[in-house]
């Protein structure tokens, strides 16, 4: 397999992963999860992986674009743009890059609003609940599409 | 890590997948997948893996509990089921075994009744859209669980 | 015309017909009707038509399935199912059999929830509210595409 | 069988079938289905049968009237009018014939707003999705309550 | 009291009242009670009446446009356009004559559908449910203004 | 005419009318009118008029019992207890007394929520916007069924 | 069994139960009922029964206040103000008295707006279609409770 | 009083009664229930009680269907079959077998989705909340209808 | 350019403007704008003009059925009918010619029922707001395809 | 500042503050700190405060209108009524007296019916969530007015 | 006419134009419209034209601040933010400047979502469906007002 | 009382405030009152005040997050983003520091969009209607848990 591009997109509130409501998104900060596992694991397996984290709406539509003619695939956490984000849903259409949507928790049994993701129609797939796994799940399923 | 008891139980019509509806399953038998790749794969994960498929919801509920004090996950494609069957999903909080939910296409992305479904809040996580590689999906999650 | 292949599936509660509830459903049974004057009419027109009638959603589902690759139409009375049986939906549609979803009364002018059906989408037309006569209409119509 | 007196009345845009969109509506004009095949069909029949077509509510309201003490059954395809015009279901109620209401198409497997008909609850009947053919099952139908 | 002149202005199928559904709608018709008690009763009081029906939308939209500068009050009874003829609507507002609007059954009462006008709106006043005396109330008011 | 026995019911606020919102309510307190124009009307017509008023919806039901054996008609504006009082409306159907339903303003322009009223169908008719003529209107209803 | 103290409340209209509407009803009057079956019943079986009926909604929420530290079991029939008041509930809930609910008729087939009860979520349990007998149930299930 | 034929027909997962989410079904299994408690009430009041569970749908209407003639009345826990199962209501009107309604837990109290019945409409009451002692007051209302 | 060939069709009381509600709609009425202005634009860019109104939704379904192979464009400000005439949404169509809907004023800034166009699916383009120059500004986007 | 007449109302069991439910509404009686807290802050500021507590809808209406003339501005905390009474609604609005809403705890976290206030658009303000010291915020307010 | 300042706002992914998405958005990038015909037009008109993109809500929240004293017109076409950004609309709002808003395609007859615009209420009028043309055409209206 | 630190987040268009739309938001800028009023207030109550405004959503995330262990309480006044910023919720559930909603005017008397809050479920109260005076009474607020 040829050297992959892959960039995982974390959006609002992330950061704060593994410092607050533990009960909720665990107690292992992404920046070290991404350190220790998934940076290893991209080595391994042929993966050049970058991660980009921003609060701003208008940050990670810039960053898609930038990705166009750059990237393989994106993997994207939107947070809770998940729910109001027609702008990103259009950033990704427009970008053409196949998208994977990955949600720390099971979005489906929690708020009734957190049930609605208007960016899942843009992607090739969602997956939701598995914890900081799913996004090794998403690096998983992009190895899958080379064997 | 102990061998671990995993089944795959799919609802309605998924014995067709492969043979119809190309364009959204895939040409890919399950059965076929089923035999030679996620039962090599679970063999070398020290995984026992069963797999069960009706189109009758009523055996659905039988085998998940004929499950409990038997396996240690669930994987399940409730197929159509996902969307009316609060019969599915209370047998599973019933059962108390740890669920995962997969969908071969991504349900977000067809008709507006399929992207509701009333067992995700049952299930501890759910993946969607990554065609017959998501059950390869769920029991790698299994495992890192067991890393 | 060639000899055409037709099954007419009855779902839940149809068994009934001519025993109960007269004043909707008429006073004749769909057996008697089915043997008197179905079968009659069929064999005159070069019809070999088989009749299936089940309260299980699983059994209809399976029977469906069945018939792929062996009926040239389904003409179907999915009974209650028809509000909520998507289950019933995907497999028509998977089955690809040309499908007539027949009521023996017209569910538009009773309960509201009557009027709603999950299953029309699947089919290629609609017959509501001609009693019994209605499954001689699809049959009719059927007659219609070889002359 | 003393001879019927029966109606089809056609409403807004029909005039234009098998002119226009024939992927939906078929290839063949009312006029010369009416003229070729209905009208064979009915004095072979002993039917009477009659045909009116209208872009005016009005004048459809005003032709039912009409028909009170005239007809012994009326055919309508109200056209777009199926989906607002309480006017047409309150003159039919108010003519106290009894009514079969056509579509051509398959009117719930389109745009949502087609599936809603507010005329139905006055019909006895509806048959929806067998092109012209619909309108000979409707006649086919008057003949059955006379056998 | 200056001779003040009033339009009846009736909607579509009301022509037939007192012939059918006299359950609902009393088994005196329009027509005679307009000759044998409304007009007497007009003119006894200085009313100039005059009575207009149609089942056509936009005759009744041309009617109300003929009466400006020529009448004093619109008594208006819709009839099924009562519940989607925001034409009607913008004409009575257009006209900028009071209007009142009456009903002879209780719409308020019988299906959900009747009990919502898109007329109400443009009228000073609503009267229904007293049968066709509703029409007598309503030049009973118009007196009132001028006592 | 046999002398009638009727009763004016007036709920929570009523009592305020002539003193504040007189652009909508009007410039005359209900008393007065009551006092020299209502009283004076009953009296000339062979009426035993009664008025009641409260802003307690128990007070309106027991009157409304009350009135059970002694009264000919009950003529009520609920005010606010218009839009949720089911018990009014429950006590009105208890009663068996024919009841007619004014408003002083037409409820159908104003705020949405005052268009809804859970009390017309027990009713067996509805004025609304003629100010307080329309009690004078629903006591001239009551003169012409004797007529 | 310790003597148990229970009250029964009834809501609007109740009083006349016996009296109208016999079809839905029934044609005994609460009072005899009371008297003649439930006292006795209560005797027999230890419980000191009080019975309180008010068409006020706020005689109700002082009475259910009063019961605090008296009563061990309130059984209610809200009548009409199940459908709205939200005061009596919260009565209900500050009062932590276990509360019954029962209805004479079957509120769940009768209109929409019948089916709807606030007040349910405050209390342990439902009992609705079974006459007054429903009363004698509540009873017979407090009993159940130190058996 | 003549010995009554009554039927216990449970829905899906209530075989699990007492082993699994006691906190809101109890400790208690339904089978011991039903034969320490249940059977031995049924003797001493002269009812010749059964008892039926199943998962399955079909198999639920096939048992309504065979009551038929046999049963004078069934006492029904549909599970989660409450919330979508058309095909039981309907089952239950064809047989015209009075049919009591019976819940473990106040289904008005959880879930949201829990407290809609589409069964309700076709029984002649509901007890709901009283645990397994729910089944003995249905019983118990069987005894006053023949006292 | 070749000649265009445009025809204007203005639905119900837009005859009106200019005489009334001038706030709304300005103080000119059409027919002086269309003769002052837009037919000498028309006359200067080489478009043939014509103009229709009417009241009467058949008149306009006739008129636009015989503008097919007559016109290029049509430019529609179908008045009221813009909030229920399917009828015209499916002449449109049915006709293939492009068109361009026109509203005088921001119709998304008034009465909420104003803001939802029926017809829009249909037409190629929307103006709405800027008064009479609106169909200039038609005029104007016809006359760029052909620059 | 001149002397400033004040009127707390509280409705439906707010008397019981203090004693029930204390995680919600706090361990404070609302006597209590009316007399020790809101009686001295409203003296050390020149107001003259009242307080008036009903369970009954009817008296705080009566109240309401008692206040006219007399009180300069009125603090109210409607409990349950807040999610129902229109009579309230209009009884603030006629009474022209400028209103603020008080409620202890954030209604907009609670249960969902919670969060709609048919009251709040009469009144100048909300102070939603703030314990009992909600109320010392309202008459601080006031005094801003007149700093 | 004097020298009239214009700029024109675009929202998210409108810097991908002409790059992506062709068959919706047509293949000539904004900017080559802009810098060939935007700018030569408004030239030769008379109006100093500025332009702006920005993906970030903010932004463009702060450019429309600063134009406050600065411009005559924006024209703005506020991509997928169209469908939430409420902040836009209030920026509009506040900066009473006259906006005009466009959109490259027909909103009304895409996705369901993309018909409802947050922002419309704020603007003068709506320019929908005629591809880049569309510019221009607002250009052409602000011409219409000074001719 | 140790010194509390406070900040006041402003969000968009509220840098505007004081200079437009003085009919709603009032004549005085808020620079002027916080410099005036506020800081005053807030020293003399030895309170250190931060105050805060950006239209960008972004940016008002990351401020929240820097609060996080440097302030006691955020005041903040979301502007628009009231309606649809599940990300500023997130990040004042994440933050854990108590939050006070503050809006100007009555946010549940203007536009229905106004009245729904997607942010004050986070928050422990909402102040709305007050003018900036609502700012005071937050401080006020902050003080008395103090006291």
């Amino acid at each position: 397999m040829k050297e992959k591009k892959v960039i995982i997109i974390n959006g609002p509130n992330l950061n704060l992963t593994g410092t607050r409501e533990k009960s909720i998104y665990g107690a292992k900060s992404f920046e070290n999860f991404y350190n220790e596992e998934l940076l290893l694991f991209a080595k391994k397996n042929n993966i050049k992986l970058e991660y980009f984290q921003s609060n701003h709406e208008g940050d990670i539509i810039d960053k898609i674009h930038s990705c166009m003619g750059d990237k393989d695939y994106i993997i994207i956490n939107p947070g809770a743009f998940t729910h109001y984000s027609y702008a990103i849903h259009d950033a990704i259409v427009a970008s053409e890059i196949p998208t994977i949507e990955v949600h720390i928790s099971n979005i489906y049994s929690r708020e009734k609003w957190r049930s609605f993701s208007v960016i899942s129609p843009a992607t090739i797939g969602i997956i939701s609940g598995f914890g900081l796994e799913g996004y090794k799940l998403a690096l998983q399923f992009i190895l899958y599409k080379y064997q």
